[in-house]
């Protein structure tokens, strides 16, 4: 991985995510979880993990979900819950062989050309990017 | 990408996190879609994904799972899946001010005080990074 | 009630329900589907159909979700999906041989310990039932 | 609903489904948890216990997920977790006024002549009810 300062082509990733997916995937093989990472355990981890954060913000108006971060206890277990979420995304894709950072660009790009923004422009039904 | 190392500071993501997180703000603010995005509703269609996903490898068995990219067409849906949910957890973590990489790096970390590897090995029970 | 207490024992649900756990297993037996329904892929749809639910709610204030059934497309798509996300629960508990409606009968009786009344009044941070 | 012991009409529900949404609205109402509990903010706690659901199921084999009852630990929190969902469902439709049963055999229906079961027979693809 020495070259990667010079390649780091986003087809590959980058270091920062490099650097993550490797860690987790150490942190696996040296707990030898290897065999329950399948695609289907870990998408079924990384859904309760979003169970988690949403339940940090459901009873929340959004107004008090705009300034979460602002408390300390809830905008402590916000972020420990992406993390966490992030956590099985990084290990999905490693075990699935998928650059994720690539895969959200082209899945942008598409999603560009299926809702215009003149044609999408302050439409809820539409919004998704 | 020469600047790789000097642009991107970990503090603040990597040049690919950072060129992805510009690229799904400007896509919002092209639609006009800001206000639809408050951190409750960007965690609903985070969930929402990841139920698109679990969609895509319920009927599956493990092993099917495992070899799903080698479906064209399945695999193409799994990786298009995987990048909405990273979409909306870039966007999430944008409103929120949280760098997503740093989140998970930091709670990899605390998960490795929690699970000790020489307690958790091979233990489903405890199988969760 | 007359005929009630000999039917349906609370053991087993009562007619409403025992009719819809017997048509959704017919349903499922008529399309030789047993073999998908493990418990486990059970539960993905019933993530998957629960996101879909998500879906339709995620852009709307509080205040138009209150009044989502009075959109008669909105309203329609909101039943659909809530009775998808029924349908998997009904069948989950079918071939896990639980009393869907015991279990939540029981499970409310001992939130009612954990959460006592006069301490839980309309306070968001215990707002479980 | 003076004839509901007479008719006990699928239309409106059964007693033990009646029963449970009188309690859920109870158990609410007393803890004046009422301004909590908006469609789009229950669909949020629905998808947090479909998540602790998920969580219970994700590291077992289908194997080890059809036999999860007969284990006294992970089977009572099943049934624990089965209870929540089923809490959440039933308030979420007290509050939008929909017949929980009656959506369900309504989708049934419908399903049934989007699937016809010659066509869906044994295919994966399909296995939705």
């Amino acid at each position: 991985m020495g070259d990667r300062t010079v390649a780091g082509s986003p087809a590959h990733g980058d270091p920062g995510m490099d650097a993550l997916r490797a860690s987790v995937r150490a942190f696996a093989e040296e707990r030898e979880w290897q065999g329950f990472h399948t695609p289907k355990n870990l998408a079924m981890a990384l859904a309760g993990e979003v169970g988690e954060l949403l339940a940090e913000l459901q009873w929340l108006t959004p107004e008090e979900s705009v300034a979460v971060m602002s408390d300390p206890g809830a905008g402590q277990r916000v972020r420990a819950e992406i993390g966490d979420v992030m956590i099985y995304l990084t290990r999905l894709c490693d075990v699935l062989d998928v650059d994720l950072v690539r895969a959200a660009v082209d899945k942008l790009a598409d999603s560009a050309r299926r809702y215009p923004a003149d044609q999408a422009r302050g439409t809820a039904a539409k919004a998704r990017p």
